[in-house]
């Protein structure tokens, strides 16, 4: 009997707990026991899933109750010419997906970008946020609370600021509602998507506020923050990188690349992106950023929930004589190069392809520079898409007045 | 020289473009070429992404110009004790995520409801939906376009389900802004998410509103759909599954596992859930839904974008004498256990864990199965997460009452 | 003393309270009691809150405890010529405004749409909604409920109908969220905006729900239906009346009556009201519609709480070649001629000047010229406001060029 | 034949235009004027809109083309006790409406807070936002002018000040979408609700970006102030005043007062204000807040359609031992006790009713008055409501119980 069986044999007799697997072997052991369990429960092969290629051990930070891996397919799309700040040159974007087509169609975007020269990117905002509610005993004290917030950011931050080597503590804004008062703290986390230090440093400040007013922390998350649903205020306002990206396509590239004109391209963002997302009450006026930014994320090691804020993106068209201005604005994209799912070694190589693996230089450069190589495939994706439907209907257009 | 080599000076020449490898040799030496290519490009050695546990040529349908996979650890929360009309039976829910504590914190809640006996869950409502807009050209046109639309149901569901043997037309209902029309097409996908037979039963149905009607298509998706993009139209009406799941659990329960109290968990629901996400403008009323849904779609195959959707959910509690009320809604949730990544290996293995790879018997079941374990699932997370807060605000509290 | 002063004291001692002085004296006396204990207690001189036009017992089933009457100035924008299923003639929209500068600004966009022909306008749906919430024991029962709803119209409708002579139920959809179920009634009210028909017929339905289900009603108003609260169920589905109205102005048109091009009014319609409104996350795409609803609202005896659901409009503006293509589409706008304040004498002169004060022939065809009005005064007021922003713009972009 | 006949028939003939009359006789003269035309050509018989009660010279600033006067009945409510930072007394809230029963609600809410006490109130934020929209040539030019922004508020509040004797500049917070650049210009307009003091301090600095940057205004709105349309802007960073008010309901008050408990209050402020707002995706989480303030702000001359943002409000409700909290809270009430319809007489005869006629001292106590007045009726207005709901339900459940 192997380890692994005699292990499993133990979970099953209620000796041992599933997830106190690793206090008896090693990860690898461990995972491997579970597979026999769930082999021997559900009937279930799960070689491929045994097959990872990463020492279990390395991926203790990032799960508990490993069983072994998900293996999603690893493209590239590019290369795709980037001018922004923390990048300056054509990249090859990491994209892992299940969604055939997805890359290629990424891929003709950044073709249409390179004829056209580059994809210019500004990251316009920085801050990853958490708010904390607390709760008051009625409305006149919560305004007295906001009051003092806002006189007293030096201490927040000091207190925020002790817990961290890398943060800073930009700003705190209370919102009151009746006897409930969120601050949203907003922190520079550098080259970390930050929730972590975020959470962490907003918890010290948070004592602070309970120390030296009447209020009492609920939950250090309020939802005000906000993290993984969709929310106005993220849209509105930012959280981790708010990054832009755009590029001027000549009349000829539009017609080489999607064999349409840039007023057809301009009149489907108009009835789609813009009309139909006001119609929808929605928070993302494009057509498929979420795409780009999850197969993004994936490829390198990001939070996938976060996907949710990527999407709040609006894309802009302008057809002009000589050919088409388009942009997208992704206002809270949570990204970093440290931490989180970025050190796991297909990650980390998706990282290195683009150059940013780990910390950059300044601090917060990489970070920037992910967020700007994500913005400029989402244009390519969203001007692939946008040219893709605007050719068929310029094409049934025009066979219509054929008839 | 290895071919991989080869080709990939053939593309560095110029001679061959990235995306036309697949034309040359075989689906993993075109991949190799491509690793080649960066490994020269950008220094980047790539030998995880290169060390993929299945056969390139299976992930064909769902990647173009791959260069290898991305692993992600996966893990198993559970058993997980469930009472749906498509689960009857306690099972273990796999999760892919690089967040350290997610696993641990829904295997904390699905003990929580174990010892509580079930959580129960339901299928509301089955519907994928893809919503083209026309032009037309005035508001009279439009006007007479969806009351056309209303009386023609039945040879739009004729053309539209001429293109696929399972899917199902269920409503189409027309939305005029000026000179845009929006038809939601809302279908049946049986066991599959359901997107691309969406896609294309609605361009044939299109094609007939072309023909009987002065409207020009201009877009098949006109962003009412609403896909991959956070939308108020989906948390109110759904899309793909809706569904939800709950749970009582006695005081016991609560003070055992989360030593705390059925009013402090309340108090944080009320406060964080639907006061906070009420002032954040937010269409998710929930605490951490998406991190459970990502790594549920991760792990299964789905198309992770849709956690985007997934992320609508209300968390509801009501404290009660004898214990706490729980209950998730997720309204837009996209899921299938056939097509897309459902076959890739590990995920397909993934879904055997829970005995519904493939399709269901009767049609739709293994969808609706999946649904419900993911709704459960997310129920878990928020108990655990929940319970979490509380009992720190809990244990806070009693501090500040013994100094 | 007369009896006012009288009443005045005896309320001053306790003796009778503030709403009861109706039942001692006639509407006027009980009134002026009402003011002579103001000009006491307050010190206030009322004179001219004394000096109402209209029988103190009309206003009976309008107010309770009056004390005069609030003067409005009232004016007329127009001829506004409109061609719509039940308006087909030039009309004078009656405006009751404190606003400088607004009838003047609808009245320069009547102008215009008169040198253009007429604006077009049509109801794309009619619909007083009232969304009752009950409670259940759980998910399972919910969607029980929720089922049988979905099967048991005709015996809702019964219900609902016998308690009005006029109103048809239309719809009734389920909505679940945990144990939570809401169930949305859709009424023709014909020419009532009929939000009390629309009560009284949903609490009897209620009653039939009560009876043959589980579900207990918590409320009959659950806020899905939603009244008076910006929410997008109204803004996607509409509530109350669903109206558009578009017009085509000739490039000399936009030039002799603006001083600008179609052009420019397109860029600012673009930047402002799609791109500024989606990223203030709005359900208002428009640049000033709630001014004219609330104008004519108040003119005519509307409700003037429910300008909330009439300013989620969407205004769309397009240049062509030969001019500019306009329209508004207001999604819930609730309006009526017979009911609420429609039969004060004020404001049914103000019907008047429309001829359509009263129920009209067929029944709801009042209803639906006063929609029609309402939207071709939008559409005037959002043509007028556009193109002023669109001239200074101009005017500045010609400076800045001579520079 | 009159003056009014003479000149209703020199428009008639063309010789004259509606507009035109002030300038030919006086205000009185041209009303008629008006109302002759209107006369003769729709048959109208406008007797009462005739018998206005004020000098029509003096609407000359709220109103062009006049034909006389709308009535709307006015009432009071109260007395409701404030303690507030501008209101320390019990007030007699005028309320000026044609919808029945709302009046003697707001009546009966009042009641129940005299019962209790008073009702607090705070004024948590003042700004009148005003938000242009500029064209830029691209992303990177955005930046930058974003930036220079946020470096020269000292030279923006210099040039916005210059306009103005009262108002202040507080805040400039710059969005970029693309290559538009949006600033939310922010003002403390002390008593005026400030809208035209705004717009023309943020016409003066809009010069200075125009002269220092290379942008180029579009439109002196580009409604992120938000104006008028439901936005959450609003909603969750206030605009006007932000103002809340709240009271504790011992439990015989609630027993007394609405025959139910505090519980069942809480209830159907959770299933409905809370759960059945989520579900709408409304941005009001309230019963009928938007009815008090309609009515108030008709009573005192505020801008009606400002009544939209009014709506934004969220109603908390706690049970506890020995009674009901319930707090309202209104992110963005717009309102002045100067300018706009204030000084019309009805309108400046219910302000002293209030006492707060005109500017205040110190300048800003007036206009702070009335938003805390307006918030403490708001939550009479949603105590009697939920009472009367929750009242009904625990009737019906008796009812239930006893069969």
């Amino acid at each position: 009997m192997t380890d692994a069986a005699t292990l499993a044999a133990r979970v099953r007799d209620g000796d041992l707990r599933l997830y106190e697997l690793e206090d008896h072997a090693d990860a690898a052991t461990a995972a491997a026991a579970r597979r026999h369990l769930l082999a021997e429960e559900v009937g279930a092969d799960l070689d491929t899933i045994a097959d990872y290629a990463f020492d279990a051990a390395v991926a203790d930070a990032n799960v508990e109750n490993m069983i072994g891996a998900t293996q999603i397919p690893l493209a590239i799309a590019g290369p795709l010419p980037i001018d922004g700040e923390c990048t300056s040159d054509a990249v090859y974007l990491p994209l892992a997906t299940t969604e055939g087509a997805l890359v290629a169609s990424v891929n003709r975007g950044a073709a249409a970008i390179r004829d056209a020269g580059e994809a210019s990117t500004r990251v316009l905002k920085r801050g990853m946020t958490r708010a904390p509610v607390f709760s008051v005993a009625n409305v006149e004290e919560a305004a007295a609370v906001a009051d003092w917030v806002r006189a007293s950011f030096d201490d927040l931050a000091a207190a925020a600021e002790s817990t961290t080597s890398h943060g800073e503590l930009q700003e705190v804004t209370p919102y009151v509602v009746g006897d409930s008062v969120f601050l949203r703290f907003s922190y520079d986390t550098k080259d970390a998507m930050g929730m972590n230090m975020a959470t962490i440093a907003t918890r010290a400040a948070a004592e602070v506020v309970e120390e030296e007013t009447p209020a009492s922390l609920v939950a250090v998350s309020g939802n005000l923050c906000t993290d993984k649903k969709p929310a106005a205020i993220n849209a509105i306002q930012g959280r981790g990188r708010s990054v832009a990206a755009d590029v001027f396509l000549p009349s000829e590239v539009v017609e080489a690349r999607f064999g349409t004109t840039a007023e057809a391209i301009a009149e489907v963002n108009t009835r789609k992106n813009l009309i139909g997302s006001a119609k929808a009450a929605s928070f993302g006026f494009n057509a498929h950023v979420a795409n780009v930014v999850a197969a993004a994320f994936l490829a390198t090691g990001q939070d996938i929930a976060q996907v949710v804020e990527g999407a709040n993106a609006i894309t802009s068209v302008e057809a002009r004589e000589s050919g088409l201005y388009a942009s997208v604005t992704l206002p809270s994209l949570a990204v970093g190069t440290v931490g989180g799912g970025t050190k796991l070694p297909t990650q980390s190589e998706a990282l290195d392809i683009l150059g940013i693996a780990g910390g950059g230089d300044p601090p917060g450069s990489n970070g920037d520079a992910l967020a700007e190589v994500v913005a400029a495939g989402a244009l390519a994706g969203e001007l692939s898409l946008l040219g893709a439907l605007a050719g068929r209907h310029l094409a049934s257009a025009h066979a219509e007045h054929g008839r």
